[in-house]
């Protein structure tokens, strides 16, 4: 057997206890997988005095994560600080520079910088490792980096935020408004006190844009995607939707389209029946379609202390094997330049749900605008609104009452123009709900 | 750029073939991420005339593949010859002798001889690497490998047979007898002339014996699988089933339990609401019980030439971009022996069908047995039968009815044991069908 593999773990929040822990815990079997034995050698964290149920005893600490990065005793620098920048990226940066091998979980340093820290490791000739920052405990990353390369993916879609599926699980479920459910999340834990970075989906676009990188060997754009959150989907939504015969979920969806990749976060209507709407709670999951395997669909934990440490873990034990990966899958240097496509050439199905005035002619008014512009309808839903009846011998209020429209695929562009010719024609009562629909 | 990564293919069936054809499409993207370009050099086959629809040109022929296998021009040796022994056997051996790197998509021979094969790789340093052997396109061989290390899994299961599922899903949706959907499979090209292996569990105990062995660390033990097909499974038995909330997957289960492992291979009642449920047609499907990441499940297509080629060309890449890696996830010297555990010993809920005369007290009879063994009903389900009613006053004919019990975890013995004695209780018009429940 080799040298010791000597870990330093910069970060001891939730995850980074479970890290060292776990390694502790299975060393035994990491040692046969590897060849190496594998030991936590330092750690760095804000605060020395804090109880973690750790035995740091014989583990050197360093006040600074930097000079923890630089230290002799570390082979591999486990990044666990969060942040795009600041102390993480400064301890991802000094780790490369001194030779290590680094294994991150940080989304949002991947997110802006991996293109950067890729290109810095791969010339230093040391392994980058982000098993982590994607899906949690789901092994995707391996499974796009190295599971399909005889592929040409053609999209990567999945639910890749655990606060937002619990708060949609929930309003489908209980018929409680987003507001309630946030509250609920945050009770639980599920939710941070600021919930936006989750909510509106900026969470999700980090992880997207790292996915849409390996799926399709493109340089990292997490400025080019597209992203709306969830806090304006509505019950009614939920309820339509379930009448329809979809469920609502925050999906991430990179896809190639004419010109580029479509990178997008938003929620998403998707049929009952698919693997995707079987998602519940704070699971994750992520579909891969691709020439040859057809679709592929991982299922797991999304976050958690000890699903992350899982994936910080893998990634561990492959560079205590000496596995030397492109950290994106190929060279940074080979990535094809990001090319977007602007969301207005995005073609798909729609639902918008419009609340029009309860008035003769407006379904006809609002079906015309759309066929000017050929948007053909799947089907038109208009509720019947209780007291509406008592005041019109029509059954017509005047009041505004909810006119869903279904559409066959139609670009963004087509609707969003024809939402603006049926505002301008005074037959709506409020701003009309858009959710995009995504299909097997 | 380093040297070409020289291939030799043995075996030029539809896999085969599927292959050949993806390494030049995709030669691009497999020298981007390996670092060295893959180019087939020499492939084996029976019939040398036969159109595989593949310019073969510059490609050296070898009519013996063991020859290929010990070719100068060769560096990676792909099995796909197919079998446990003969020509298949002797091309992996000679390969590994040759110092040759080899690929393989054969469970039969890796369910026999895996582990003396992994103990000759690894003695002459080449790599042996069998991702397309289970769960064809599924990366499971790989996630389990590689994707898991921090992990202590628990339990394993999965659909690992296309065709089973197939049938078994026509048959639920379409209320068609076994044959029948056989049959059908068949003239689809989804089941073999001679459905025997297939259908009657054999094909998934190989399987599973090679995710027992990467999922425990324990030798690969094919013979020690308990191994039931679905050839009985009857329509009612599905009826049933949906009355209860289950649908019925053959199922194959790892399971770690007091004294070892169980495998088993069986028709097996899993609920409605469960991941694996929903899995339909000739998909496959994988889940992991594993301390760290909780449940995680795969799922995607299970056979299929391009689906197969994706497996094996994802090997390729590793062996060419220089991964060597302990065939079953550790040193073969470091697996555990392993230790089979009795199907009598496995302890689970059951569903028991039996087929009754309809007279007073059977059912009385019946729950005696039952509760003599201490084994609790979740539910009794007595079917009317429509004839019935006219014959006697008190609608019991004698006739033979279904009467159906659902089982609280007990003993797969005291279930025989109760069964036995309510046969010698002469209550029994034919004899018990017995399926066992898996839990989530």
């Amino acid at each position: 057997m080799t040298q010791d593999f000597r870990i330093g773990v910069a970060g001891l929040g939730t995850v980074g206890a479970a890290v060292v822990g776990m390694i502790a815990r299975r060393a035994e079997a990491l040692a046969a997988a590897t060849g190496r034995r594998i030991a936590v050698t330092a750690v760095s964290s804000r605060d020395r005095n804090r109880d973690r149920g750790l035995d740091l005893s014989g583990i050197a600490w360093f006040d600074d994560p930097t000079a923890l990065a630089r230290s002799a005793e570390v082979d591999c620098v486990v990044e666990l600080i969060g942040g795009a920048e600041g102390p993480a990226k400064a301890t991802v940066e000094a780790a490369i520079a001194a030779g290590k091998a680094v294994v991150t979980a940080n989304k949002a340093l991947l997110a802006h910088h991996g293109g950067a820290l890729a290109q810095a490791a791969e010339a230093r000739g040391v392994a980058l490792a982000y098993e982590a920052s994607a899906a949690g405990g789901i092994p995707v990353i391996k499974a796009l980096r190295e599971g399909l390369p005889g592929n040409e993916v053609s999209r990567v879609y999945g639910i890749l935020n655990g606060t937002c599926n619990y708060i949609l699980t929930r309003m489908e479920r209980e018929g409680l408004t987003f507001e309630a459910c946030l509250k609920d999340a945050q009770a639980l834990g599920y939710a941070e006190a600021d919930p936006t970075f989750d909510v509106e989906g900026f969470d999700t676009a980090h992880k997207l844009a790292i996915l849409t990188s390996l799926a399709f060997g493109t340089a990292i754009d997490a400025e080019g995607v597209a992203v709306e959150g969830i806090s304006g989907v509505q019950p009614l939504d939920l309820t339509m939707a379930e009448e329809l015969g979809y469920r609502i979920k925050l999906l991430g969806v990179a896809q190639r389209a004419e010109g580029g990749i479509e990178q997008r976060v938003h929620p998403t209507m998707v049929p009952k029946s698919s693997a995707i709407a079987q998602v519940m709670g704070v699971t994750n999951a992520v579909t891969i379609d691709a020439d040859a395997v057809g679709e592929l669909t991982l299922i797991g934990p999304g976050a958690g202390g000890q699903a992350t440490a899982s994936a910080v873990v893998a990634d561990i034990a492959d560079l205590a094997a000496g596995i030397l990966r492109p950290t994106l899958g190929r060279p940074a240097a080979a990535l094809a330049p990001a090319a977007r496509v602007e969301m207005a050439r995005h073609e798909g199905g729609y639902y918008v749900r419009l609340t029009v005035h309860d008035r003769p002619g407006v379904a006809a008014g609002v079906a015309t605008r759309m066929a000017e512009r050929a948007i053909s309808l799947e089907s038109i839903l208009q509720r019947r609104v209780e007291h509406a009846a008592s005041e019109d011998p029509h059954g017509r209020s005047g009041r505004p009452v909810p006119l869903v429209l279904i559409t066959y695929a139609a670009t963004e562009g087509t609707i969003r123009a024809a939402l603006e010719a049926i505002a301008a024609d005074g037959l709506l009562a409020e701003a009309p709900q858009v959710i995009r629909i995504e299909r097997e």
